[in-house]
């Protein structure tokens, strides 16, 4: 009893000091995981800044719509049917003008259209008598949803009109089932319509006139940035494999030897943003209809620039100074400082383009720096040519050189499917043998 | 008078018939579209007959839905509330079973989540008086709506609850603001989110026990089928431009030249399929928690290949017979016939790799192909290095020749900004300096 007593008392004071070390680190983890939270929120915020202001634009516009509930006579007049205000509000604001106003023209005119159609269908099942009506409507449900669901797969609607297929869906089967409950349909298609009229006005209303973030001028923005990221990797290039005292080693870990990474993923965004920017309205100096299309050309021939990039970093990476031939030690001189001028002036030519686009202004007609990459490649190929034998075998020597690097990504494409087949436990081929085997015998 | 009546007349007799001809050539045009229209229709159909089981499941849900509508029971005891089924049915609804289970989880976790803080908001703002609520309200609306907006510019949250944050807005602000109209908040919150969860299951019966389309399967084909085409791509070159009497000309037209380009977009689809098929439960082949992450690792490497391809394409088409170089006949033709090994075999890997994925078997150890093109391009390596010279420079005259290719993509590029910078009509740089001048002038 004695001894039990010691011993609890012992423990007694033991535990609450772990318990309180315990509950310091915990609260220690606690905090220090918010102060990274927070970090990592005020990054994204320094960033760009205008996502800050359109976090607040969402909750003004949300703000403003529903004032219409807290008003009085509104409410006695709309009723419920308030409630699509916010909604739409909530559904609608993007973070671009574009954005905004497709999804605000889609969500307007497919609620008109369906409503319409809605109403009709209301028409012809109230022919069919009480018992008739549920039926009818049922099959007019499943056949426009079934319709308008399979438009959705046409490329160009996909592309357009996709939100507003979906609004389709929903207003018509909400209007054409309700119709079976409610008594004054026109007044509720009519009360709906025009609360989703005004959530779309208050969303075009905040994004246009508070703050507003153009589609187009990010697309802009986009296409001369991509440039911008082309000449960093070619003037990399230059400094770290052609300049005389270029170390050329432990290349990999060098960041120019990324940055056209982010070009080769561009599409998709660049693909939404022209969709956008091409139902904005004129704003600073881009006009309306605007050629947003050249924007898109420009950014295949980026891309495909980035592309070859990569095969030649790939090539790059592999090229360590030991490599370096000694002998012919002349042409190889002469080789690497027609590099060095070809990827200097073509990085100086995507910079002054990029520039271009940025200040709208034309580029200069002169194009010193893209002459001057003409230049030292027109000229390396006259020095190569004076080696008749080298210049002739060369082209087919390049499209080798590539081809067996194809042969070595081959390779690390079987090693990711040997390791996919080992994780994902793939059938043994043996076994299968076997099985087929033990079939035959059975 | 006799004359204007013969001329009346003559019309009279002719407007008719070319009305008639008119009407008749647009009836005919119409017929036309129509029929272009319906075989395009049926050409979607038919290259995935999926499309059309889900259009007609997507009907079949809505209806089953609005069932609850017509039944006298239970739209009693939910009223107006079952229309949040309907809504639910139409915007979770999605083509492949995960998007469908992400975009049910996130409606109704972020329901739940946004019903219990409104719910508290509506407590918080009850305490301030008649006239309070309403302000109370409103600021909880505004920031809460401000801070989950600014969430999704987080990219984890971007990727995974972008739907999620929606909801929540969306619930909140709803029942926040109506709470300030509604007498039982509580039962109405209870009555919408049972009215969703019916919805939402509806959603995952229709999509998992109708023909259910998997987003793991159709990313397992994906990483099949982008095999199979840098697999065409070495074809059609061993074909076209390694075999002997290969024509070698003309190759711009050639199909297996176009036929990487759509690996190197394959990442959006991709990643959202990979986002999918890891919230999908077991099927097939596939249990639950399988290594999906495999399949972006194995498509990063395979849209490098591609990339290659591409910049290796850019040269071979710039390679016509003519420049096949004369001299040294007996080298070139050993590096051809070394091209075309390397090519043929790789592309014989690449289709047994693609196989070994398709039936889910692991890929033979043997990699007979595999060894042959890595032969091939060793093979070619000792013979270039018989001949010194050639095999010291030919490293950097590789680099020297895709640095060459990309001064002619940088031309193009420049070419393109060049367009841009007259459709859209950028300053003129020496108009620029008038104005400098004219402004110092003045």
């Amino acid at each position: 009893m004695e001894v039990h007593q010691v011993v609890s008392g012992a423990a007694g004071g033991e535990v609450p000091a772990r318990c309180g070390a315990g509950l310091f680190s915990a609260l220690d983890k606690v905090r220090r995981a918010l102060v990274a939270f927070g970090a990592k929120l005020a990054k994204i915020a320094r960033d760009d800044p205008r996502r800050v202001a359109h976090s607040l634009k969402v909750g003004l516009a949300l703000t403003l719509v529903s004032v219409l509930y807290y008003v009085r006579p509104i409410f006695i007049n709309w009723g419920v049917s308030t409630m699509w205000a916010v909604l739409t509000v909530v559904v609608v604001m993007e973070y671009t003008v574009g954005g905004t106003l497709i999804k605000g023209l889609n969500r307007a005119f497919a609620t008109l259209l369906a409503g319409f159609i809605a109403v009709g269908a209301h028409k012809v099942a109230y022919l069919c008598g009480n018992n008739g009506e549920p039926v009818v409507l049922a099959i007019f449900v499943f056949l426009l949803a079934s319709a308008a669901t399979f438009s959705r797969f046409i490329p160009e609607v996909k592309a357009r009109y996709d939100y507003g297929v979906t609004i389709f869906i929903l207003t018509f089967s909400l209007v054409a089932v309700s119709s079976y409950r409610v008594e004054e349909l026109i007044r509720l298609a009519h009360q709906r319509f025009s609360t989703i009229a005004i959530g779309v006005a208050t969303c075009l209303f905040t994004t246009i006139f508070v703050c507003p973030v153009w589609a187009g001028e990010d697309l802009h923005n986009l296409a001369a940035g991509n440039l911008d990221k082309l000449a960093d990797f070619l003037e990399g290039l230059e400094s770290e494999c052609f300049r005389e005292n270029a170390p050329g080693e432990n290349l990999e870990s060098k960041p120019f030897l990324q940055v056209y990474k982010s070009v080769l993923n561009s599409k998709a965004s660049e693909d939404s943003l022209c969709n956008f920017a091409k139902w904005e309205p004129g704003h600073g100096n881009f006009y309306f209809r605007y050629p947003w299309g050249l924007y898109q050309k420009l950014g295949a021939l980026s891309r495909q620039c980035a592309s070859s990039m990569q095969a030649l970093a790939s090539y790059i990476i592999t090229l360590t100074k030991s490599q370096y031939p000694e002998a012919n030690m002349e042409l190889c001189l002469k080789v690497r400082a027609a590099c060095g001028e070809m990827s200097l002036n073509s990085a100086k030519a995507l910079r002054e383009l990029s520039e271009a686009i940025q200040t709208m202004t034309a580029p200069s007609p002169a194009r010193t720096h893209m002459s001057a990459a003409i230049r030292a490649a027109r000229g390396l190929r006259a020095e190569l040519s004076q080696d008749a034998d080298l210049a002739k075998v060369m082209h087919v020597a390049v499209i080798a050189s590539l081809l067996s690097e194809l042969v070595t990504q081959t390779k690390k494409i079987a090693e990711s499917v040997d390791n996919l087949a080992r994780v994902a436990r793939f059938k043994d081929p043996e076994d299968t043998q076997k099985d087929v085997v033990i079939n035959v015998v059975s």
